[in-house]
């Protein structure tokens, strides 16, 4: 049985020895598993126990181990190891965005704090799939499905997106961020995910402003490809069933968009007194504008974000009134969620998790 | 020979069909290499071409395999592709600090979009590892050494980091970011690097306030275990030979110690009139600090940035005068070095890079 990491090591030794036949299993110049329990005086099994990290091994014993691993420069194979216990420890993490928006956007960085807490707790390395464009999803599905990891974590936004079909074919132990909204047939029943209750905070939302005495209320909202903002405006609606048409503008989540949409919303409504604003990115780019045009907030117009990121609402001036969702937690969620489908499959099988949303009043609105 | 991806796929089988023997290959229900070359009535090795992205098929030939792999519904065993081409296509990025700062400071973002957009145009997947704390190397160095990429992107940027010397021992392919100042004999000889003139730099920051008459210049320095920090401070007093050390104030290029360092340096120096702050983020705190403290800039106070990130240094109050580094071309320079070493041994070998900086001026100074 020849690895791929011995071939490989192989080759180099012979690109260094051309004497060496280029035929054949490696030159053995490298120390071996049974070489290091030689060394520390236990059985083999016992090495592959302390290099897997499994807890019942002696302390002694353990201690014998990583001495001899010291002395003798082991290298544990992984692909070797991973026969063993067919695990890389690694997780990965593919967002289907454009690279930037990932390094933007401190939704990310707050969820992947999160996630990286989880993780380095499980002892998994964190592997950040970054994607160039917007429309390539071969790369990321081939590495997923080359074993260079035991799960994936996938934030896929976008309704249309091949990713979560491609994902869900692999047979790798997935957890997605948000409620899935791709066709269900492609995709499978048994999806998990972590979610906000993006519904119930878009609702939370427009009763707050409306129990300011607001009664032009507008709304800038998320993609309306992404289940998460198209959540966020149903529970608006359904607090405001009349809501005109032109009350409610879609942005895309950045800076750029959102301070085009208040333009525009102030255009059309100059007498409009409060906005709920999807996100509080967006938010703060919303406030720039409103303070441009000579708008007092909250007394000429009340303003609501979303998200709830501290950094970025206690920033604005003035600070920002948002509908919080632990972002945080939801990354160590879908971690624990991960770890479970990974062991598994046990019982109880693991379920996608809701959390709630709240509102937390700053100076805005 | 047993891949590691094909025993998954075995056992994976078997859990699916206990009847199915639990030694030996994988069941032959997946399609083959070979189903794909009769369908597409062209030979083995022709197929394993335009897997691998050999431009030497003929375009007839090519569409043939795609349609055939379509048909049947092949995806290329990772672990045999990579006993044919040692390839896994990815490459990794290691950054040496803790994740939050990575998504925090400008700086990364912007190397990254050079990094991501160069690795598109090579077919490479861009494979981020996080460390989740300052010190524990271990996992990211297993990951490494598991043969899982074909080569890394370092960022380590403290001069007593444990990371440089363990990738130099892996014998895989690396490129560093910034010149190395960690201990020769430990890293070798043949460590290729991209950098920026920070000493160039620092001392074009110094010869720009002099000759706008100032005469109380400070500075705030990045942290003095890291060789970019070091050499801008370097360049600063080249021009600055007789620099009181009370003028300087080191800082950790973040957003909350330079303002401290700020703070300080005008406790210390009520009658500073310029200040050199060694990046773009910090430098941003500091105007926030003077601002707040009720000196104008640049009337009172000159100040200026380096890095040249537009996206900070055209938004600060005033816009920011700064030393502009061409940070997403040292992306791109360094994946070209990586390619090259990866490819490799070639002749020429790829050599070290240092790029220049300039003085870009704006409103502060």
């Amino acid at each position: 049985m020849l690895s791929r990491s011995a071939w490989r090591s192989g080759a180099r030794l012979r690109k260094r020895r051309p004497e060496t036949s280029t035929v054949g299993p490696p030159a053995r110049s490298r120390p071996t598993l049974e070489a290091v329990a030689t060394v520390a005086g236990v059985s083999r099994a016992t090495v592959s126990r302390v290099i897997n990290g499994d807890h019942r091994v002696r302390a002694d014993a353990a201690a014998s181990v990583r001495a001899a691993i010291d002395q003798l420069g082991y290298v544990p194979n992984q692909a070797a190891r991973s026969l063993v216990t067919r695990r890389t420890d690694a997780v990965a993490v593919v967002v289907a965005e454009p690279q930037e928006r990932v390094f933007i956007d401190p939704f990310f960085g707050t969820i992947f704090r999160g996630v990286g807490k989880a993780l380095a707790e499980h002892g998994l390395q964190f592997v950040l799939l970054l994607l160039e464009g917007t429309t390539d999803r071969d790369s990321v599905v081939r590495y997923l499905a080359g074993g260079h990891v035991d799960g994936a974590l996938i934030f896929s936004l976008k309704s249309d997106d091949a990713l979560p079909a491609a994902v869900t074919g692999l047979d790798l132990p997935a957890v997605f961020s948000g409620r899935p909204d791709w066709p269900r047939h492609q995709a499978g029943d048994d999806v998990l995910f972590v979610n906000a209750d993006n519904r119930g905070g878009g609702a939370t939302a427009a009763r707050h402003l409306q129990s300011l005495g607001r009664s032009k209320i507008a709304t800038i909202t998320g993609p309306m490809d992404q289940a998460a903002s198209v959540d966020r405006l149903l529970g608006f609606r359904d607090e405001l069933p009349h809501l005109a048409d032109s009350l409610i503008v879609e942005a895309d989540f950045s800076r750029h968009g959102a301070a085009r949409a208040m333009h525009l919303l102030l255009e059309r409504h100059p007498d409009l007194d409060a906005v709920f604003v999807a996100s509080d990115l967006m938010a703060a780019a919303a406030l720039d504008v409103l303070r441009e045009q000579g708008r007092r907030v909250p007394d000429d117009v009340a303003v609501v974000g979303f998200d709830g990121i501290a950094a970025v609402a206690e920033r604005t001036s003035p600070p920002l009134t948002t509908i919080h969702q632990d972002i945080e937690k939801m990354g160590r969620l879908m971690v624990d969620l991960l770890t479970q489908a990974i062991t598994g499959p046990g019982e109880p099988r693991p379920e996608s998790i809701t959390i709630p949303t709240r509102l937390v009043r700053r100076l805005s609105a």
